[in-house]
């Protein structure tokens, strides 16, 4: 992927998403109860993986879609924090024996080597239920926003369209062989559900009408797919020091992924495809959109 | 305990738990998706461990509670249902081999043991999240009724103060010896909370005022910690025929028991003191509370 192009525009949106990160790092450490608080295990444990370097791109993409539209930062923080605690309770369950049986993530042993199997699916669940609560009492926002949002993060999340939707989709596929249609379809609900719903909070809480949230699923539904492709490309190419995690376990499990079914080479053109159309979706836009093609940039040029 | 004094209120009550359990079933197959809708791994084993013949206690006091207050059957049955799918979720991950290890319940192969590690965890995840979808879009409350529900749901549930805090330090306290006042808090959270939470929403949704939410806020928790401590004493008396589960659970696990600790004499004395206080606090309603105190009666004389 040619990224000299590009090199310009990320300086702005590198200062952005170390933003992002700052604030939502503080937010989620008011939301979150302290190690010390009893029980300790499970608070640690929730710590331990919440607070393990994760780069907030669920809260930066609700972050960037609502400053877009216009939001208060103020009035996006807390929404932002839930979507990450959703996304930081999937990855605890996910890294479970049970499921993808991972020992390593972002550099270090993953919750249930580091608390236990039992301490770390109590920590992943308790992350699930403070996410609710926390959008539920974030007096900033009015009751029906809270409760849009909270529709919103749940069906993103849940099952039949979302998150665990898409898990379950994806342990059925293991050891059989998928088509193209049947792949797309198991990233959108894997892992674009939820980041549509991000990027729909943000819209929501800004207002938006029908016209421009339709234009920020369709950005987010690309951006989303996007992520999935270069995450399934940095699994074959990166090095386990890159990534922080185990390369090259999708091809031992068996996943599904792009370059599996595609190869190396049409993926990545797929990538520059999915990132065209991506943007394009922005174009009903009226605000000027350079956070959020931006952001679509970053994705296509990711190597972590 | 005596009951033959108590058998004539149990008759009513009995209809009332009937028409609870068959209304509450009903809703929840409405709310759920079904097991033909794919992926339907998942929603097969949600209806597995949902529809397996639970009591559907606490559905039962947030319906009890809030038609005592005076509300609607219609606004209370959606709410009562989240209540339910969140016990449920935390029966599936409860029985996990990582945890209790449990491989029968209700009387058959509990949710891990017929669909697998993985599915069960996605179940029990995926419960969690239809519980608030379903409080968010219940229109038949008021936005900020339902916040208060979605609230007090998530409180009850989570940490540090809900079930999932519970269920941590019970793991905590394994194979330690706990004092008296340790193994109060442990059943206050593990089971308390979440019942507790429960007849508030009931009292909430009736619109109770300050006092009236104190008092049912009290005769719950004795409630709550009345049904553990018949929960222990089952364990140690009942066979697997009668619960449906293996007995005998809680002293190989080295758990922290009421009959453990007080041995079983004593522990049903401190059953029938908690019975009479948690009567006791309904002495500030105005409305009449049989329904209530038939609930408390029904608890202590309960054999399954």
């Amino acid at each position: 992927m040619s990224s000299e192009v590009l090199t310009e525009p990320l300086i702005d949106l590198r200062s952005f998403l170390d933003h992002c990160r700052t604030t939502v790092d503080a937010k989620l450490d008011q939301l979150v109860p302290g190690e010390a608080v009893p029980p300790t295990s499970v608070h640690q444990a929730i710590r331990w993986s919440l607070f393990a370097g994760g780069k907030r791109f669920r809260p930066a993409l609700l972050l960037a879609v609502g400053t877009t539209l216009g939001a208060q930062w103020d009035d996006l923080i807390a929404s932002a924090c839930a979507f990450e605690m959703i996304h930081t309770y999937s990855l605890i369950h996910d890294d479970l024996p049970s499921m993808d049986d991972d020992d390593l993530r972002r550099g270090r042993p993953t919750c249930h080597v580091r608390f236990g199997e039992a301490t770390a699916t109590l920590a992943g669940d308790a992350l699930q239920t403070l996410a609710f609560q926390t959008i539920a009492e974030d007096e900033s926002l009015s009751p029906e926003t809270r409760l849009r949002v909270i529709s919103e993060l749940a069906r993103g999340a849940g099952t039949p369209s979302g998150m665990v939707a898409g898990q379950a989709r994806d342990l059925e596929a293991e050891s059989r062989e998928v088509t193209a249609v049947e792949l797309k379809s198991i990233h959108q609900f894997k892992t674009g559900a939820l980041i549509v719903g991000a990027a729909r909070c943000g819209a929501l809480i800004a207002g938006a009408d029908a016209a421009t949230l339709a234009g920020i699923s369709a950005y987010a539904a690309g951006i989303g797919l996007l992520f999935q492709i270069t995450d399934d490309l940095l699994d074959v190419t990166a090095t386990a020091e890159d990534l922080g995690k185990t390369p090259g376990k999708d091809a031992k499990a068996q996943k599904a992924t792009y370059p599996g079914l595609y190869g190396i080479a049409k993926a990545r053109q797929h990538a520059l495809e999915i990132h065209q159309e991506s943007c394009a979706a922005l174009n009903s836009l009226t605000q000027p959109a350079q956070l959020l093609t931006g952001i679509a940039d970053f994705i296509l040029q990711r190597n972590t």
